[in-house]
């Protein structure tokens, strides 16, 4: 049985690997896509891609597939590797088996209904922000609410729909659990925010809004990427509209930013997060690529690597005093007048605005609850689709005490729930609680960051990062890696302690 | 009979569609990889890029496929489709045919040995030039060439090997006949040479070699790319160390360049030939993308595209005319002291040199005549290996005068035979002959161009091409095409005529 058992193995490993080549080449013209394809090249793109997706999709279903992975599952509590539930080869067969099951319980019709109603739901959308009209995007969001709710019961077996949709983005994530951590974060943030609004010190915030030319930002972005550890070895760094990271093979890296000659944060902060993304999948285990142990494990501890680069270390004083002289000779006198403590009070400006994507460190995370809140309730009928912008506006009032003219740039601002991407919201929010709670126990092993920080040392927090987190794969759920590296759940604290001592420094008073 | 006919057609459509977008898909890849893919990305990259040249294979190969093919080919005579052999329906029919029964001719084995001994083989050529060292590349080529001769007698079913060979970039061409044309052009070509060496007038190469800053470079190759019809909303230009054109789509053909700051020619001409190669690409109908009708008809006819923008069009004065004031622009008074006429000189200079890559537009072809007529020597088994370097020195020596100290800059040369590549250098002049040929007749038939292009004007010579080229793909031969777009057959003299004329204008005497 041992030698079948070892057999099965290989050629389920060799099976996925396959699998996860199409998928690379796949993700590859999408970054072309992203990155400067020909304007007119779009139609064949989509045929390109969408055929390697079929190809992808029929082998993730494939029924001897499906066989070898059952018989796998079914054996392996008789073999020795079940004395290491988080080992290499356990870790492979149930995350495997995972989400063959999850692929498998699916019916093509709703697969392909949800992928047309989601593709047509962007484009209306589209339409309607322009337009800004709820309204006319109100009937294709009835329909994709049904379908993820649909997809949902079947993924739960008759349960909780939203616990299974998010169980797609943060694998052995309870819903409840979670609930509770951003409800104990939600009381808090409203009262910081609200107190920052009337500290006794304001930052400046117009220092950032000179002008820095492109070229200048380019090269200022090259160092920071490549001195906190970005590999160009093994990525790339390009520009695009909207920033993303992309893994295109397991030494194959690419992270995009977007530079605003008016607005340094833009284009600094987003080449960080990117690159914080992209040195979680460098320190992923190349010898397992294409499998879960090679794997990154969710999208809240992948976000968690880009808000802790973006936060946690780029929001810093340290950070700002080893970066400023190479800002100011990448900028030519541009800021000459400024010192690291004046960037650093303007770099954590809290003022809430309707926009999530342009919020600050403290206010962003009220963004996201909102949404949390809303996505619940219109996943178990609790809220309706006609009641949403009602409901949007007043959690923005009551949590943020602004309010949108427009439905454009309310409820309209956000593409995910038009592409269906219900349960994704809540995935930001656990990026940065568990981005503060890592750095705090990263500060705790290796005794205070800062003074490695201002030298432009960040080698020993990245060796922290990747013995803690990125070498574990999928070989943890989210909740027990941050668990077995902190010490401790998830908790709101962290963040919260993290963000009041930050704010008490600058803002005085509270 | 005609509903199966008609069916048959579109399954192989169908299939010969799909086919193509892995090989387009794999061609992407390769673009990637050529342009900025990370340098410890390549081992992943090979397997991405083979996966989908082996998926390609196998559906290039398949049986049913085959069938159906060949149903539809023995049926074609007694259907209307046969009343115009070069119709889409029959020339999809019979290409694809041709293809399939060429892709089946070669076993398995002898496939994968190729492609062993091929790469091994540009690994060893590599060393072996880097060393100087000929020997060290002999064996492998020695093996190469047995392989290719197996291969070209497996393809002409015993008949001559080298046919076969070039038949496979060349379709439908004739060796005899080919190399009769060749031999009517090298005689006059080398007295041509010989001539322009000790002719009255001299031209200053120098004016070439001034400072060049890149980025006017980049701004004016722009410029001619647009100017001449490159279209940009189907198309890119980027930069590598060895420019080709690739097309990922019908929309989407990539050409790239590379920049030289000391020798203006390098980045100019290299993108007006690539520009020409994609603007063929750019002229093959979209509807039949990836089927005969809608492909390249030969690596000849493909290369006459690059050579005419080139050499007919980006050499003459007209176009200097044009050209200068645009390029003065670019480098902010590098060139303010030329005119037209000087330039014009300076890009006509003629001098017999070692290296092909870098040869004048006269001399190109006694190069590739050497290697023509020395391949052939090598598949016959004229040539032996060993004897190879003094046969190449002696060409050398007969017909530029020339010869090379090192066997590095003399048949180590070129990557082609390491390769694999036996039948594909003469299509080189084939370009060049053709290019000359079209471009007569298109003055025949437009009426001089000198006006047009001295004002910038190049769409009613971009439009003869579309028309009496690219328009037909492979519905006819190379020589065909020829024949039907200038009313004779290949030959020599309009290249000849060409050259003369313009170096006795610049060189005077003679």
């Amino acid at each position: 049985m041992n030698q079948s058992f070892e057999n099965h193995f290989a050629h389920v490993c060799e099976h996925a690997r396959q699998s996860a080549i199409l998928q690379s080449v796949a993700d590859a013209l999408e970054w072309d896509e992203r990155t400067g394809m020909p304007h007119d090249a779009s139609d064949y793109r989509a045929v390109q891609v969408s055929t390697l997706r079929a190809m992808h999709h029929k082998q993730q279903t494939d029924a001897a597939y499906g066989e070898r992975l059952q018989q796998l599952f079914g054996d392996l509590p008789q073999t020795e590797h079940s004395d290491d539930p988080h080992g290499d080869v356990a870790c492979t067969i149930v995350g495997l088996h995972r989400d063959y099951q999850r692929n498998c319980k699916l019916p093509v019709d709703l697969v392909r209904q949800t992928s047309e109603a989601t593709v047509r739901g962007q484009q209306v959308w589209d339409l309607a922000r322009k337009a800004n009209d709820f309204a006319a995007f109100a009937p294709a969001l009835k329909q994709i609410i049904a379908l993820k709710r649909e997809a949902g019961s079947l993924l739960s077996e008759g349960g909780d729909p939203y616990q299974a949709l998010i169980d797609e983005y943060e694998p052995g994530a309870d819903v409840d659990a979670l609930r509770g951590v951003f409800e104990s974060l939600r009381e808090p943030l409203i009262q910081l925010v609200a107190r920052l609004k009337d500290a006794p010190r304001q930052p400046d915030v117009s220092l950032l809004q000179r002008a820095f030319p492109i070229e200048g930002q380019r090269r200022l972005s090259r160092i920071v990427a490549e001195t906190i550890g970005f590999d160009f070895n093994r990525g790339r760094l390009d520009e695009t509209s909207h920033p993303f990271c992309t893994n295109l093979g397991p030494n194959d890296c690419r992270i995009l930013t977007r530079y605003d000659s008016h607005w340094l944060p833009a284009g600094l902060f987003g080449t960080m997060h990117e690159a914080g993304h992209g040195m979680y999948d460098q320190g992923l285990r190349t010898d397992w690529y294409g499998l879960p142990p090679g794997s990154y494990v969710s999208l809240g501890i992948h976000e968690s690597q880009s808000r802790l680069w973006e936060n946690q270390v780029g929001r810093s004083l340290p950070f700002w005093k080893w970066l400023l002289p190479k800002a100011k000779a990448c900028f030519g006198g541009v800021l000459d007048d400024c010192t690291p403590e004046m960037i650093h009070f303007a770099v954590n400006a809290v003022r809430p605005s309707l926009i999530r994507v342009e919020a600050d460190e403290a206010t962003y995370n009220l963004h996201i609850i909102i949404r949390f809140e809303l996505e619940q309730a219109l996943m178990s009928g609790a809220l309706q689709v006609h009641d949403l912008p009602g409901a949007w506006d007043d959690a923005y009032e009551r949590y943020l005490g602004v309010s949108s003219p427009t439905a454009a740039n309310g409820v309209l601002q956000d593409v995910h729930w038009s592409a269906g991407l219900f349960g994704y919201f809540p995935t930001y929010t656990l990026g940065n609680l568990a981005a503060a709670q890592f750095f705090d126990s990263a500060k705790t092993d290796l005794g205070s960051l800062d003074e490695s920080i201002e030298q432009g040392n960040f080698a020993n927090l990245l060796e922290w990062l990747r013995q803690h987190v990125h070498r574990h794969g999928r070989c943890f759920t989210g909740g027990e890696l941050v668990e077995k590296a902190t010490n401790s759940k998830l908790s709101a604290e962290p963040l919260l302690t993290s963000l009041r001592s930050r704010y008490q420094d600058l803002y005085g008073g509270a």
